[in-house]
Protein backbone atom coordinates (compact mmCIF):
# COMPACT_ATOMS: atom_id res chain seq x y z
CA UNK A 1 0.00 0.00 0.00
CA UNK A 2 1.60 3.29 -0.91
CA UNK A 3 1.25 6.69 1.30
CA UNK A 4 -1.57 7.96 2.66
CA UNK A 5 -2.53 11.10 0.88
CA UNK A 6 -2.95 14.28 2.49
CA UNK A 7 -6.09 15.85 4.15
CA UNK A 8 -7.25 19.63 3.62
CA UNK A 9 -10.22 20.86 5.28
CA UNK A 10 -11.76 24.47 4.15
CA UNK A 11 -14.58 25.93 6.47
CA UNK A 12 -16.76 28.06 3.90
CA UNK A 13 -15.81 31.94 4.44
CA UNK A 14 -18.50 34.61 5.51
CA UNK A 15 -22.31 33.82 4.12
CA UNK A 16 -24.75 36.26 4.64
CA UNK A 17 -26.40 35.18 7.74
CA UNK A 18 -22.64 34.85 9.44
CA UNK A 19 -22.59 39.10 8.45
CA UNK A 20 -26.20 39.16 10.31
CA UNK A 21 -25.75 37.21 13.00
CA UNK A 22 -28.43 34.56 11.92
CA UNK A 23 -28.39 30.72 12.69
CA UNK A 24 -27.77 29.33 9.34
CA UNK A 25 -28.05 25.11 9.42
CA UNK A 26 -29.29 23.58 6.58
CA UNK A 27 -30.82 26.75 5.11
CA UNK A 28 -29.09 27.68 1.49
CA UNK A 29 -27.35 30.78 2.09
CA UNK A 30 -24.70 32.51 -0.43
CA UNK A 31 -21.56 33.48 0.63
CA UNK A 32 -21.13 37.32 1.02
CA UNK A 33 -18.66 39.33 -0.20
CA UNK A 34 -15.93 39.32 2.35
CA UNK A 35 -16.95 35.48 2.40
CA UNK A 36 -16.02 35.12 -1.65
CA UNK A 37 -12.49 37.02 -1.16
CA UNK A 38 -11.63 34.26 1.73
CA UNK A 39 -12.28 32.19 -0.44
CA UNK A 40 -10.40 33.08 -3.25
CA UNK A 41 -8.10 34.04 -0.36
CA UNK A 42 -7.74 30.17 0.39
CA UNK A 43 -7.15 29.27 -3.19
CA UNK A 44 -4.02 31.75 -2.78
CA UNK A 45 -3.13 30.00 0.06
CA UNK A 46 -3.02 26.74 -1.39
CA UNK A 47 -1.04 28.22 -4.63
CA UNK A 48 1.76 29.33 -2.47
CA UNK A 49 1.76 26.15 -0.01
CA UNK A 50 1.74 24.40 -3.74
CA UNK A 51 -1.12 22.38 -1.89
CA UNK A 52 -2.99 21.60 -4.79
CA UNK A 53 -5.70 19.45 -4.46
CA UNK A 54 -7.07 16.34 -6.80
CA UNK A 55 -10.17 15.59 -5.56
CA UNK A 56 -12.89 17.78 -3.84
CA UNK A 57 -15.49 16.55 -1.07
CA UNK A 58 -17.98 19.29 -1.00
CA UNK A 59 -21.57 19.58 1.24
CA UNK A 60 -24.73 20.23 -0.39
CA UNK A 61 -24.92 24.08 0.50
CA UNK A 62 -24.20 27.01 -1.58
CA UNK A 63 -21.38 28.36 0.64
CA UNK A 64 -19.28 25.04 1.16
CA UNK A 65 -19.94 24.58 -2.71
CA UNK A 66 -18.68 28.63 -3.79
CA UNK A 67 -15.84 28.12 -1.75
CA UNK A 68 -14.49 25.23 -3.34
CA UNK A 69 -15.09 26.61 -6.49
CA UNK A 70 -13.37 29.65 -6.15
CA UNK A 71 -10.79 28.71 -3.93
CA UNK A 72 -9.87 25.96 -6.86
CA UNK A 73 -9.96 28.73 -9.24
CA UNK A 74 -7.76 30.13 -7.68
CA UNK A 75 -5.14 27.84 -7.68
CA UNK A 76 -5.61 26.40 -10.95
CA UNK A 77 -7.22 23.14 -9.81
CA UNK A 78 -10.72 23.67 -10.84
CA UNK A 79 -10.95 20.55 -12.90
CA UNK A 80 -10.41 17.83 -10.11
CA UNK A 81 -13.19 15.69 -9.65
CA UNK A 82 -15.87 16.68 -7.25
CA UNK A 83 -17.91 14.58 -4.81
CA UNK A 84 -21.11 15.97 -2.91
CA UNK A 85 -22.97 14.96 -0.05
CA UNK A 86 -25.04 15.99 2.23
CA UNK A 87 -23.41 13.96 5.62
CA UNK A 88 -20.87 17.35 4.78
CA UNK A 89 -23.69 19.44 5.68
CA UNK A 90 -23.47 22.14 8.70
CA UNK A 91 -25.72 20.84 11.96
CA UNK A 92 -28.97 21.20 10.86
CA UNK A 93 -29.96 23.93 13.94
CA UNK A 94 -33.81 22.79 14.27
CA UNK A 95 -36.15 25.15 15.15
CA UNK A 96 -33.38 28.21 15.92
CA UNK A 97 -32.64 27.70 12.24
CA UNK A 98 -33.47 31.67 10.88
CA UNK A 99 -33.52 33.12 13.96
CA UNK A 100 -31.43 35.77 15.53
CA UNK A 101 -27.92 34.37 17.35
CA UNK A 102 -28.30 37.64 19.73
CA UNK A 103 -32.24 37.59 20.11
CA UNK A 104 -31.93 34.19 20.77
CA UNK A 105 -29.33 34.62 23.33
CA UNK A 106 -31.71 37.29 25.51
CA UNK A 107 -34.71 35.47 24.77
CA UNK A 108 -33.60 31.63 26.46
CA UNK A 109 -30.72 33.10 28.52
CA UNK A 110 -26.92 32.65 28.77
CA UNK A 111 -27.22 28.54 29.70
CA UNK A 112 -29.69 27.26 27.22
CA UNK A 113 -27.96 29.35 24.59
CA UNK A 114 -24.52 28.10 25.34
CA UNK A 115 -26.13 24.10 25.78
CA UNK A 116 -27.92 24.71 22.15
CA UNK A 117 -24.77 26.18 20.97
CA UNK A 118 -21.70 23.95 22.60
CA UNK A 119 -23.11 21.34 24.38
CA UNK A 120 -22.09 17.69 23.02
CA UNK A 121 -25.47 16.15 22.84
CA UNK A 122 -28.24 18.40 23.46
CA UNK A 123 -29.68 19.55 20.17
CA UNK A 124 -32.26 22.85 19.82
CA UNK A 125 -36.43 21.89 19.57
CA UNK A 126 -36.96 20.18 16.23
CA UNK A 127 -38.14 22.49 13.31
CA UNK A 128 -41.43 22.24 12.14
CA UNK A 129 -42.45 20.70 8.87
CA UNK A 130 -43.43 22.99 5.89
CA UNK A 131 -42.23 26.28 7.36
CA UNK A 132 -39.84 29.05 5.67
CA UNK A 133 -36.77 27.60 7.04
CA UNK A 134 -37.61 23.56 6.77
CA UNK A 135 -35.90 21.82 3.76
CA UNK A 136 -38.76 19.51 4.01
CA UNK A 137 -39.29 19.74 0.50
CA UNK A 138 -36.28 20.79 -0.56
CA UNK A 139 -35.27 18.04 -3.45
CA UNK A 140 -31.50 17.45 -2.93
CA UNK A 141 -33.08 15.63 -0.27
CA UNK A 142 -35.48 13.85 -1.02
CA UNK A 143 -33.64 10.31 -1.20
CA UNK A 144 -33.36 10.78 2.30
CA UNK A 145 -36.92 10.77 2.93
CA UNK A 146 -38.35 10.95 7.00
CA UNK A 147 -34.42 10.37 7.84
CA UNK A 148 -34.16 13.63 7.03
CA UNK A 149 -32.81 15.45 10.11
CA UNK A 150 -35.00 17.93 11.83
CA UNK A 151 -32.15 18.84 14.25
CA UNK A 152 -28.83 17.79 15.17
CA UNK A 153 -26.62 17.67 18.27
CA UNK A 154 -22.70 18.10 17.50
CA UNK A 155 -23.18 14.21 18.50
CA UNK A 156 -25.73 13.91 15.40
CA UNK A 157 -23.18 15.34 12.90
CA UNK A 158 -20.60 13.23 13.88
CA UNK A 159 -22.70 9.89 13.45
CA UNK A 160 -23.84 10.98 10.16
CA UNK A 161 -20.47 12.16 8.98
CA UNK A 162 -18.21 9.03 9.72
CA UNK A 163 -19.99 7.27 6.97
CA UNK A 164 -18.92 9.48 4.55
CA UNK A 165 -15.75 9.86 5.66
CA UNK A 166 -15.14 5.93 5.58
CA UNK A 167 -16.50 4.96 2.29
CA UNK A 168 -16.25 8.16 0.19
CA UNK A 169 -12.81 10.44 1.89
CA UNK A 170 -10.55 7.59 3.35
CA UNK A 171 -10.52 5.25 0.41
CA UNK A 172 -9.69 8.59 -2.11
CA UNK A 173 -6.74 9.12 1.05
CA UNK A 174 -5.75 5.63 0.17
CA UNK A 175 -5.21 6.40 -3.76
CA UNK A 176 -2.43 8.73 -2.59
CA UNK A 177 -4.18 12.01 -3.37
CA UNK A 178 -4.43 15.65 -1.89
CA UNK A 179 -7.93 15.51 -0.56
CA UNK A 180 -9.75 18.48 -0.45
CA UNK A 181 -12.94 18.87 2.12
CA UNK A 182 -14.87 21.95 1.56
CA UNK A 183 -17.50 22.12 4.56
CA UNK A 184 -18.92 23.98 7.36
CA UNK A 185 -18.09 24.67 10.81
CA UNK A 186 -19.81 21.55 12.90
CA UNK A 187 -18.88 18.96 10.29
CA UNK A 188 -15.48 20.09 10.43
CA UNK A 189 -15.54 19.84 13.92
CA UNK A 190 -17.08 16.56 13.82
CA UNK A 191 -13.89 15.04 11.63
CA UNK A 192 -11.31 17.03 14.02
CA UNK A 193 -12.87 15.44 16.91
CA UNK A 194 -12.94 11.92 14.69
CA UNK A 195 -8.94 12.54 13.78
CA UNK A 196 -7.67 13.86 16.91
CA UNK A 197 -9.33 11.73 19.07
CA UNK A 198 -10.82 14.86 20.78
CA UNK A 199 -13.05 14.37 24.17
CA UNK A 200 -16.80 15.05 23.63
CA UNK A 201 -16.15 17.91 26.42
CA UNK A 202 -12.76 19.80 24.96
CA UNK A 203 -14.37 19.77 21.37
CA UNK A 204 -16.76 22.87 22.85
CA UNK A 205 -13.67 24.55 23.06
CA UNK A 206 -12.43 24.08 19.56
CA UNK A 207 -13.12 26.49 16.50
CA UNK A 208 -12.23 26.53 12.90
CA UNK A 209 -11.74 29.96 11.15
CA UNK A 210 -13.30 30.47 8.04
CA UNK A 211 -11.20 30.70 4.87
CA UNK A 212 -7.64 29.09 6.19
CA UNK A 213 -6.70 25.73 4.30
CA UNK A 214 -6.17 23.30 7.38
CA UNK A 215 -3.74 20.62 6.37
CA UNK A 216 -3.17 17.12 7.72
CA UNK A 217 -0.78 14.68 7.49
CA UNK A 218 -2.03 11.00 8.02
CA UNK A 219 0.37 7.91 9.04
CA UNK A 220 -1.18 4.63 7.52
CA UNK A 221 -3.99 3.85 10.27
CA UNK A 222 -5.50 7.75 9.37
CA UNK A 223 -3.69 9.35 12.65
CA UNK A 224 -2.78 12.55 12.01
CA UNK A 225 1.14 12.84 12.35
CA UNK A 226 0.80 16.55 12.88
CA UNK A 227 -1.95 16.52 15.69
CA UNK A 228 -4.58 19.09 14.91
CA UNK A 229 -3.38 19.89 11.91
CA UNK A 230 -1.40 22.78 10.59
CA UNK A 231 -2.61 25.90 9.11
CA UNK A 232 -1.93 27.88 5.89
CA UNK A 233 -1.76 30.82 7.40
CA UNK A 234 -1.11 30.05 11.54
CA UNK A 235 -1.37 33.63 12.19
CA UNK A 236 -4.90 34.62 10.36
CA UNK A 237 -5.86 31.34 11.91
CA UNK A 238 -5.32 32.38 15.46
CA UNK A 239 -7.42 35.21 15.42
CA UNK A 240 -10.10 34.09 13.65
CA UNK A 241 -10.74 31.98 16.14
CA UNK A 242 -10.74 34.28 18.53
CA UNK A 243 -13.61 36.32 16.82
CA UNK A 244 -14.85 33.08 16.53
CA UNK A 245 -15.24 32.79 19.79
CA UNK A 246 -16.95 36.00 20.39
CA UNK A 247 -19.63 35.01 17.98
CA UNK A 248 -23.35 35.98 19.35
CA UNK A 249 -21.95 38.79 22.15
CA UNK B 1 -36.86 0.52 -18.28
CA UNK B 2 -38.44 4.03 -17.82
CA UNK B 3 -38.32 7.01 -19.75
CA UNK B 4 -35.14 8.12 -21.31
CA UNK B 5 -34.13 11.94 -19.10
CA UNK B 6 -34.01 15.04 -21.00
CA UNK B 7 -30.70 15.96 -21.85
CA UNK B 8 -29.91 19.70 -21.75
CA UNK B 9 -26.67 20.90 -23.74
CA UNK B 10 -25.02 24.39 -23.07
CA UNK B 11 -21.85 25.94 -24.39
CA UNK B 12 -19.97 28.37 -22.40
CA UNK B 13 -20.25 31.61 -22.74
CA UNK B 14 -17.75 33.98 -23.99
CA UNK B 15 -14.26 33.60 -22.98
CA UNK B 16 -11.39 36.32 -22.95
CA UNK B 17 -10.22 34.87 -25.86
CA UNK B 18 -13.22 35.23 -27.80
CA UNK B 19 -13.35 38.38 -27.62
CA UNK B 20 -9.97 39.11 -28.75
CA UNK B 21 -10.24 36.68 -31.49
CA UNK B 22 -8.40 34.34 -30.56
CA UNK B 23 -7.63 30.80 -31.59
CA UNK B 24 -7.98 28.73 -28.30
CA UNK B 25 -8.49 24.65 -28.52
CA UNK B 26 -7.25 23.54 -25.09
CA UNK B 27 -5.81 26.97 -23.55
CA UNK B 28 -7.65 27.10 -20.42
CA UNK B 29 -8.74 30.82 -20.23
CA UNK B 30 -11.61 32.45 -17.89
CA UNK B 31 -14.80 33.91 -19.73
CA UNK B 32 -15.02 37.22 -19.99
CA UNK B 33 -17.63 39.81 -18.13
CA UNK B 34 -19.73 39.00 -20.57
CA UNK B 35 -18.89 35.07 -20.25
CA UNK B 36 -20.20 35.18 -17.12
CA UNK B 37 -23.13 37.08 -17.84
CA UNK B 38 -24.31 34.80 -20.85
CA UNK B 39 -23.66 31.64 -18.08
CA UNK B 40 -26.16 33.46 -15.34
CA UNK B 41 -28.59 33.94 -18.46
CA UNK B 42 -28.62 30.57 -19.29
CA UNK B 43 -29.09 29.67 -15.42
CA UNK B 44 -32.18 32.20 -15.41
CA UNK B 45 -33.95 30.22 -18.89
CA UNK B 46 -33.50 26.69 -17.30
CA UNK B 47 -35.07 28.13 -14.11
CA UNK B 48 -37.96 30.08 -15.86
CA UNK B 49 -38.64 26.90 -18.01
CA UNK B 50 -38.50 24.84 -14.77
CA UNK B 51 -36.02 22.22 -16.24
CA UNK B 52 -34.08 21.74 -13.68
CA UNK B 53 -30.65 19.32 -14.10
CA UNK B 54 -30.53 16.28 -11.64
CA UNK B 55 -26.80 15.55 -12.84
CA UNK B 56 -23.58 17.79 -14.50
CA UNK B 57 -21.07 16.58 -17.21
CA UNK B 58 -18.32 19.68 -17.82
CA UNK B 59 -15.00 19.29 -19.77
CA UNK B 60 -11.69 20.21 -18.00
CA UNK B 61 -11.71 23.70 -19.03
CA UNK B 62 -12.22 26.76 -16.87
CA UNK B 63 -14.60 27.91 -19.36
CA UNK B 64 -17.05 25.23 -19.32
CA UNK B 65 -16.83 24.86 -15.41
CA UNK B 66 -17.35 28.28 -14.60
CA UNK B 67 -20.62 28.27 -17.11
CA UNK B 68 -21.99 25.49 -15.32
CA UNK B 69 -21.27 27.01 -11.75
CA UNK B 70 -23.07 30.27 -12.95
CA UNK B 71 -26.06 28.90 -14.67
CA UNK B 72 -26.50 25.93 -11.74
CA UNK B 73 -26.22 28.33 -9.12
CA UNK B 74 -29.02 30.65 -10.93
CA UNK B 75 -31.27 27.86 -11.14
CA UNK B 76 -30.54 26.76 -7.85
CA UNK B 77 -29.00 23.58 -9.00
CA UNK B 78 -25.14 23.90 -7.79
CA UNK B 79 -25.20 20.73 -5.48
CA UNK B 80 -26.06 18.29 -7.72
CA UNK B 81 -23.73 15.69 -8.87
CA UNK B 82 -20.72 16.59 -11.67
CA UNK B 83 -18.57 14.26 -13.70
CA UNK B 84 -16.00 16.06 -15.70
CA UNK B 85 -13.88 14.62 -18.62
CA UNK B 86 -11.46 15.73 -21.18
CA UNK B 87 -13.38 14.27 -23.71
CA UNK B 88 -15.84 16.86 -23.42
CA UNK B 89 -13.16 19.61 -24.10
CA UNK B 90 -12.71 22.12 -26.94
CA UNK B 91 -11.40 20.70 -29.95
CA UNK B 92 -7.74 20.64 -29.82
CA UNK B 93 -6.77 23.64 -32.42
CA UNK B 94 -2.69 22.63 -32.65
CA UNK B 95 -0.62 25.07 -33.96
CA UNK B 96 -3.44 27.48 -34.07
CA UNK B 97 -3.57 27.98 -30.51
CA UNK B 98 -3.22 31.39 -28.95
CA UNK B 99 -2.98 32.66 -32.94
CA UNK B 100 -5.42 35.76 -33.74
CA UNK B 101 -8.18 34.80 -36.47
CA UNK B 102 -7.42 37.37 -38.50
CA UNK B 103 -4.25 37.14 -39.10
CA UNK B 104 -3.98 33.58 -39.62
CA UNK B 105 -6.87 34.32 -42.24
CA UNK B 106 -4.40 36.81 -44.03
CA UNK B 107 -1.66 34.65 -43.51
CA UNK B 108 -2.67 31.29 -44.79
CA UNK B 109 -5.34 32.71 -47.30
CA UNK B 110 -9.78 31.71 -47.36
CA UNK B 111 -9.17 28.40 -48.08
CA UNK B 112 -6.55 27.05 -45.79
CA UNK B 113 -8.03 29.49 -42.63
CA UNK B 114 -11.67 27.72 -43.63
CA UNK B 115 -10.15 24.14 -44.05
CA UNK B 116 -8.61 24.00 -40.25
CA UNK B 117 -12.25 26.22 -39.43
CA UNK B 118 -14.95 23.95 -41.18
CA UNK B 119 -13.72 21.10 -42.78
CA UNK B 120 -14.55 17.80 -41.06
CA UNK B 121 -11.31 15.71 -41.61
CA UNK B 122 -8.49 18.02 -41.87
CA UNK B 123 -6.57 19.17 -38.80
CA UNK B 124 -4.65 22.52 -38.23
CA UNK B 125 -0.61 21.84 -37.98
CA UNK B 126 0.51 20.13 -35.06
CA UNK B 127 1.45 21.64 -31.93
CA UNK B 128 4.98 21.78 -31.06
CA UNK B 129 5.48 20.47 -27.67
CA UNK B 130 6.80 22.38 -24.47
CA UNK B 131 5.43 26.11 -26.33
CA UNK B 132 3.63 28.18 -24.61
CA UNK B 133 0.05 26.82 -25.67
CA UNK B 134 0.64 23.55 -25.60
CA UNK B 135 -0.63 21.31 -22.99
CA UNK B 136 1.57 18.44 -22.52
CA UNK B 137 2.89 19.31 -18.79
CA UNK B 138 -0.61 19.89 -17.53
CA UNK B 139 -1.14 17.63 -15.04
CA UNK B 140 -4.93 17.15 -15.73
CA UNK B 141 -3.95 15.41 -18.88
CA UNK B 142 -1.04 13.59 -17.56
CA UNK B 143 -3.05 9.97 -17.25
CA UNK B 144 -3.43 10.58 -21.41
CA UNK B 145 0.12 10.48 -21.87
CA UNK B 146 1.39 9.98 -25.11
CA UNK B 147 -2.49 9.43 -25.86
CA UNK B 148 -3.15 13.07 -25.55
CA UNK B 149 -3.70 14.95 -28.69
CA UNK B 150 -1.75 17.43 -30.61
CA UNK B 151 -4.18 18.66 -32.96
CA UNK B 152 -7.57 17.97 -33.66
CA UNK B 153 -10.33 17.81 -36.67
CA UNK B 154 -13.87 17.80 -35.80
CA UNK B 155 -13.64 14.09 -37.01
CA UNK B 156 -11.58 13.53 -34.26
CA UNK B 157 -13.73 14.72 -31.68
CA UNK B 158 -16.15 12.86 -32.83
CA UNK B 159 -14.02 9.33 -32.17
CA UNK B 160 -13.19 10.87 -28.76
CA UNK B 161 -16.51 11.86 -27.82
CA UNK B 162 -18.68 9.40 -28.41
CA UNK B 163 -17.20 6.45 -25.97
CA UNK B 164 -17.78 9.20 -23.09
CA UNK B 165 -21.22 9.90 -24.07
CA UNK B 166 -21.67 5.72 -24.16
CA UNK B 167 -20.44 5.49 -21.05
CA UNK B 168 -21.10 8.39 -18.95
CA UNK B 169 -23.90 10.49 -20.32
CA UNK B 170 -26.12 7.23 -21.77
CA UNK B 171 -26.48 5.80 -18.52
CA UNK B 172 -27.30 8.89 -16.88
CA UNK B 173 -30.07 9.26 -19.28
CA UNK B 174 -31.40 5.74 -18.80
CA UNK B 175 -31.87 6.55 -14.93
CA UNK B 176 -34.38 9.40 -16.31
CA UNK B 177 -32.74 12.52 -15.30
CA UNK B 178 -32.02 15.78 -16.79
CA UNK B 179 -28.45 15.88 -18.13
CA UNK B 180 -26.67 18.84 -18.05
CA UNK B 181 -23.91 19.00 -20.38
CA UNK B 182 -21.41 22.19 -20.38
CA UNK B 183 -18.90 22.29 -23.04
CA UNK B 184 -18.04 23.79 -26.12
CA UNK B 185 -18.32 24.73 -29.84
CA UNK B 186 -17.02 21.61 -31.29
CA UNK B 187 -17.48 19.22 -28.37
CA UNK B 188 -21.42 20.14 -28.70
CA UNK B 189 -21.30 20.08 -32.80
CA UNK B 190 -19.73 16.54 -32.51
CA UNK B 191 -22.52 15.24 -30.14
CA UNK B 192 -25.54 16.69 -31.72
CA UNK B 193 -23.97 15.71 -35.12
CA UNK B 194 -24.09 11.68 -33.31
CA UNK B 195 -27.97 12.77 -32.13
CA UNK B 196 -29.34 14.40 -35.16
CA UNK B 197 -27.63 12.07 -38.05
CA UNK B 198 -26.15 15.38 -39.40
CA UNK B 199 -23.48 14.57 -42.36
CA UNK B 200 -20.14 15.16 -42.73
CA UNK B 201 -20.40 17.72 -45.30
CA UNK B 202 -23.52 19.36 -43.05
CA UNK B 203 -22.28 19.98 -39.84
CA UNK B 204 -19.76 22.46 -41.47
CA UNK B 205 -22.83 24.87 -41.58
CA UNK B 206 -24.19 24.09 -37.95
CA UNK B 207 -23.23 26.63 -35.41
CA UNK B 208 -24.33 25.97 -31.67
CA UNK B 209 -24.69 29.87 -29.54
CA UNK B 210 -23.14 30.49 -26.25
CA UNK B 211 -24.99 30.50 -23.19
CA UNK B 212 -28.37 29.46 -24.11
CA UNK B 213 -29.67 26.18 -23.34
CA UNK B 214 -30.43 23.50 -25.90
CA UNK B 215 -33.14 20.94 -25.05
CA UNK B 216 -33.00 17.55 -26.40
CA UNK B 217 -36.05 15.30 -25.72
CA UNK B 218 -34.84 11.89 -26.76
CA UNK B 219 -36.89 8.29 -27.57
CA UNK B 220 -35.82 4.77 -26.34
CA UNK B 221 -33.58 4.22 -29.19
CA UNK B 222 -31.48 7.70 -27.64
CA UNK B 223 -33.18 9.27 -31.32
CA UNK B 224 -34.02 13.09 -30.45
CA UNK B 225 -38.13 13.45 -30.86
CA UNK B 226 -37.25 17.22 -31.24
CA UNK B 227 -34.86 16.97 -34.35
CA UNK B 228 -31.96 19.54 -33.96
CA UNK B 229 -33.36 20.51 -30.52
CA UNK B 230 -34.96 23.14 -28.77
CA UNK B 231 -33.52 26.33 -27.68
CA UNK B 232 -34.69 27.44 -24.59
CA UNK B 233 -34.78 31.51 -26.05
CA UNK B 234 -35.06 30.88 -30.54
CA UNK B 235 -34.97 34.05 -30.86
CA UNK B 236 -31.88 34.98 -29.26
CA UNK B 237 -30.03 31.40 -30.81
CA UNK B 238 -31.04 32.60 -34.20
CA UNK B 239 -29.32 35.98 -33.69
CA UNK B 240 -26.33 34.43 -32.06
CA UNK B 241 -26.03 31.88 -34.99
CA UNK B 242 -25.83 34.74 -37.64
CA UNK B 243 -22.91 36.16 -35.21
CA UNK B 244 -21.08 32.95 -34.92
CA UNK B 245 -21.13 32.44 -38.58
CA UNK B 246 -19.32 35.86 -38.92
CA UNK B 247 -16.49 35.52 -36.65
CA UNK B 248 -13.14 35.51 -37.97
CA UNK B 249 -14.27 37.74 -40.58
Amino acid sequence: MGAVGTLVLIRHGESVWNAENLFTGWVDVPLSEKGEAEARRGGELLRDAGLLPEILHTSLLRRAISTANLALDGCDRHWIPVRRDWRLNERHYGALQGKNKKQTLEEYGEEQFMLWRRSYDTPPPEIELGTEFSQDSDPRYADLGADAPRTECLKDVVARLLPYWESAIVPDLRTGRTVLVAAHGNSLRALVKHLDGVSDDAIAGLNIPTGIPLRYDLDEQLKPTNPGGTYLDPAAAADAIKAVANQGR
